[in-house]
């Protein structure tokens, strides 16, 4: 897809420089010493000669066509520079030149025009303010990062020149298998989402890493990296999570960081495994490049020490993973090969003079066990140890079939044995706990593909009624929907909401009132008040006529006396709701990812102790499911303390009904249900209150 | 105070051994390789010289005097050779040797017979079953371990031989200097309270650092721990911390793992840093050792990259720390020194291509600002940066007048940066994560330094009264102590307690109404019977003599009906208590750490949300006030959403009141006060039930 960039048969470096301290010097270097095999075309009016390699003025000149050109021309020139790679017949452009988007409006334009004029020509575009690209397979470095990496299977893209370059320095270090890396830049036109899918269909890929301050389009991210993700895992590191964090980034590269939480639930939904660290980033890269993917969470732990047992063991568990009963049969074969004094229990402990057989018998055991889905080997530098000898026979032992992570602890004396992992395809970690912490992220990412089917339910509604109550709604220019038009709404969608009438006078309201049937509930109808309770707009109970008229003229005198600009439309009477468990539906809609569903227990579970949780629409049974189980007060909902279980499908169904309803009107800004009142299995359920807002156009 | 351990003049290897591949030739060679320069006397049956010194079958026949005997030999042997170690003078001993506690009961035996001879004969005993001790001020290495360290002022203990070596082994290749390391082994003798104590005042020490599966004596841990952490950080990682670290370490040395919470609220109480991990223990050591303490919690952060500056303010915002907003005068400093391009807002981003000069110059202005206590330096190797270069005048900048931490990332061209750090006494971590994690121990240790004095108040109550309640329970062999009882000793403690009477009649029973005053509530009272509630045993606002009379009746029949064998006591009959907002007082005693005082809100908060706290008694005013912030659920307690605050006081002199009963009647295992009813600022607050646990003996 993006075969111009990576897999180029000749590339120009436009504004290749003679100095060697010139960025325009460092990159025909690095693509001539890292052994490009294509066509290598300097271009530099005032050279004849770079590097051994003839110069010319401009590729019109050159007369010849390149199908990748690199620009690091000063900022003036960059237009220039684009144009004579386009008619020299480049498919894709890196921009290294900095001075757009990032720097302010004046920038933003260049950078627009860039775009166009690209994409009016089907060029591809990297950059502009990007450190450049490079492909270990093809031996193409156009960036002018200092490292070379081995190669590897792990492609990384980076929103930060810096850390493409600290990675790289990494790489070099650890001896990190490479195949692609990609300094985005400014993203004018190729984005994480290009890269995604085109990394997603590279063969030398096995996992796709990226680090992330923005995301250009949600949807289509979603979409992108859920397709991705069914065929390899996608790590993402995405930078920006707090206020704090949001600061720092809008004044870096000019783009807008997102929420978090949306964020958070957008990796969710596409299968994204989150790193929280730069650590975590390359930590899980490695277990995912290395070793196969668990197929339960059943984890045998292997060790020389009890200490790093414990941690391990400790780690695991507080995590969610599961330390694996091992079964009879292995405990056997342990005993025949380890000491008496050995544990065969989980950890396994081979004992502090445990040579490479004893290690080896141990790993393979664990392995063996039908109830272990994944082994974590721990080894000490003790005494009599012999590190690099064990560490072979481990990397013998793990075949492949189930994870093996390993943490040798230490730091001098284990490095060989580190080193001989990074070439075995053994991943190494320095602590128990960062490998439970990889494998984790394994876990999660097998049980994303595990996951059932998504079918999103279409329930039978009455659509044409919304719209005409939006169009109504806007036409006016109200964009609060109050409570009447709110629930004709979703009473259109289905939802059940109490019989109720709107009154203009006191006279219709009594007469509403004996329509319901008393007890009844009042509230104010007005354009201009949002929260009616606050200013007594909301009466509940009233139990006779003469309630009824005397509440009427009370809330119309006191309303009218303290807010004498709002405009009073009568008041709404309804029936009493009756009492249950209440919770809070709603939606907001997100810049980046659109609609997000929220579901909260009410009152102080919302607003006090944070309890809720996000999914992003269209959501299915399932998701509707997991969204309230994940919230820590789903146990109210499933009844405690001698209280019944309440409706939890009543809860699940709405929420899949907002999905929709949101999912058919973008016209919807955000809506809340509150309360939601869940009444007991087989009984009654209502959307007790309700607001919208809306927005003019989508 | 353990002289003799640690700067012996002479050293006995009773059990040294020609045979390189032996323990006992181990810590012969360390000692002499490592430049000891005592007497080192090597003794053994079998030898007349090893590793060119003389050998002695017995320290008998070596005549004269030793400070400190290392004992190897094997088990059977090992009561003989401490003897012969006494018998020569010796003050200390390290016994080498496994096959005590840790395998049984009858190693057991053994260990406590050998502890037993050396306390008598005033004899300091590290082990059995460790690796030995070393002290690099001494050239002392009395330990069988690999590694020699550089010198420093780290101090580690650790319960766990093999993380020993693990320690070292990464002190050799990152040089982190060391002072003395202990292995605690099953700490026969000496153990953690006794290495906080000695290295507390240990000038060479300025951090202690402890590696702990298990705590020998909670109690005298705390008053040690508070007193060496009034001196120095004492940071420990303590394992075992979920069930399944709990079931390995209980395989592991014998040692019994106390509850986690336990564990976490003696460490708050005593100034003790926890270290959640292998990594995080070694980085805020590095972090103790090298840094002066912040002064308050605004943190500057300066960068050559927008990326890792975010990923910085992520984590200081989401640790709780503060990104700094930086004074007028630094910013116009900074103007000077930076390019026009380059951030002087925080993070400070000096910007892709600076030089030392500039990265001098930020953090000099950052270190200079009023406005900031502590600084993150980070440095991505971008293509022009000049890596040592940036880290000495880095190292230069930071005068030790404030903490300065930093993360180079990268690998192997910020390896040279990192050396020198590590030789300039600046910490360096491979993200900036673990950077700011570092600074937040600092500042969690500092915030214990500038805590207010612990002033623990008396309050005036009946304590003989209580005595007389408790014997009385203990005499009848009622460990479980009613709601009559229980209040009598609330009373006495001049709780807040609601009227009430127990009547065993139905006559009494509406004497004691009337007394009160309608309504009231009937509560069962039985010695067999604890929740009386789900047998039907409470029954709320009876407003009658004959709501009285027949609930009296029903009670006696219904329970006598449904609970044959229960002792039924008449009834208790109490004013009812006022509405207000319920909340869970209590206490339980740990087997390490004594009473435990809990607060939490009443019903879901505690069963559902899990929102409670603990804190060890005795309490202070400020402590119980703290307990209180830290729940979740506070808010509710200060007011929100336009309900009133509540007398948060009373919860606060309540949790102080338990804590002095608690304190002055071991017999109490444990009690709760459930509900507490606590009322407007100014009204009543009140117990509104309670029960408590007794035990025979202390």
């Amino acid at each position: 897809m993006l075969d111009a960039l990576f897999s180029p048969g000749s590339v120009a470096v436009v504004g290749a420089s003679r100095s060697p301290d010139k960025v325009g010097n460092r990159i025909l270097a690095n693509l001539i010493e890292c052994g490009f095999t294509g066509q290598i075309v300097p271009v530099n009016p005032t050279a004849s000669e770079i590097l051994g390699l003839r110069c010319y003025p401009s590729l019109r000149e050159y007369g010849r066509s390149v199908d990748l050109g690199v620009v690091v021309v000063p900022r003036p020139a960059v237009m220039a520079a684009v144009e004579d790679c386009i008619g020299a017949g480049a498919k894709a452009l890196i921009v290294i030149t900095a001075g757009f988007k990032e720097t302010g409006p004046e920038g933003a334009d260049l950078e627009r025009e860039l775009v166009r004029l690209c994409r009016a020509r089907q060029v591809r575009l990297v950059g502009p303010n990007c450190l450049g690209l490079l492909n270990t397979e093809r031996n193409l470095n156009a960036s002018f990062a200092k490292v070379w990496p081995a190669r590897g299977h792990i492609s990384f893209m980076s929103q930060s020149g810096a850390l493409m370059s600290a990675i790289l320095d990494h790489a070099a270090l650890h001896r990190l298998g490479i195949s692609k890396m990609i300094s985005l830049g400014n993203k004018g036109d190729v984005d994480e989402n290009d890269l995604i899918a085109a990394l997603a269909a590279d063969p030398d890929t096995n996992v796709i890493v990226g680090y992330l301050e923005s995301i250009m389009d949600g949807d289509k991210f979603i979409r992108t990296a859920e397709n991705a993700a069914a065929r390899k895992p996608i790590v993402i590191f995405k930078s920006g999570v707090t206020q704090a964090g949001v600061r720092a980034a809008s004044s870096h590269t000019g783009s807008l960081a997102g929420a978090d939480i949306a964020y958070g639930a957008a990796f969710r939904r596409s299968g994204v495994i989150r790193a929280e660290t730069f650590e975590q980033m390359i930590d899980y890269a490695l277990a995912f490049t290395m070793q196969p993917l668990p197929k339960g969470e059943r984890v045998a732990v292997v060790t020389n020490a009890g200490g790093p047992g414990i941690m391990a063991a400790d780690a695991i568990e507080q995590i969610g993973l599961t330390m694996s009963p091992l079964s009879e049969a292995t405990r056997d074969s342990l005993r025949g090969v380890l000491p008496e004094a050995a544990s065969s229990a989980n950890p396994i402990d081979v004992l502090g003079d445990a040579d490479a057989g004893r290690y080896a018998a141990a790993v393979h055991a664990a392995i063996a066990d039908p109830q272990v889905d994944a082994v974590i080997v721990l080894l000490t530098p003790q005494a009599v140890t012999r590190v690099p000898q064990t560490a072979a026979a481990i990397a013998d032992a793990a075949d492949g079939s189930k994870p093996v992570l390993a943490s040798f602890m230490g730091g001098r004396d284990v490095a060989p044995a580190i080193k001989l992992f990074m070439e075995r395809g053994l991943p190494n970690y320095p602590s128990p706990e960062r490998a439970v912490r990889a494998l984790n992220a394994m876990c999660e990412y097998a049980r994303w593909l595990r996951r059932p089917p998504r079918i999103v339910a279409r329930f039978p509604v009455n659509r044409r009624r919304v719209e005409r109550i939006i169009a109504r709604q806007l036409r006016l220019q109200q964009h609060q929907v109050g409570e009447v038009a709110a629930k004709d709404i979703l009473r259109a969608y289905d939802f059940n909401v109490p019989p109720g009438f709107h009154a203009l006078t006191r006279e219709e309201a009594v007469e509403a009132a004996e329509r319901i049937g008393f007890p009844v509930a009042m509230k104010i109808v007005s354009p201009d008040i949002i929260h009616k309770s606050d200013i007594g707009g909301v009466r509940l109970n009233l139990d006779s006529p003469e309630a009824v008229r005397d509440t009427f003229d009370l809330m119309m005198l006191r309303i009218g006396q303290r807010l004498p600009e709002a405009r009073l439309e009568g008041v709404y009477v309804e029936k009493m709701c009756p009492r249950g468990r209440e919770v809070i539906l709603g939606m907001t809609r997100d810049p980046q990812f659109g609609p997000m569903l929220m579901f909260g227990l009410g009152g102080i579970f919302v607003e006090v102790m944070k309890d809720v949780t996000f999914h992003i629409a269209p959501i299915t049974q399932e998701e509707a499911r997991q969204m309230l189980e994940s919230t820590r007060s789903y146990a109210l909902l499933r009844g405690v303390r001698g209280q019944a279980r309440v409706d939890i499908d009543a809860i699940a169904v709405s929420l899949q009904r907002i999905s929709q309803l949101v999912t058919d009107f973008p016209h919807i800004l955000e809506m809340d249900i509150n309360p939601f009142i869940v009444g007991p299995v087989g009984g009654v359920s209502l959307a007790a209150d309700a607001r919208f807002t809306l927005r003019s156009a989508r």
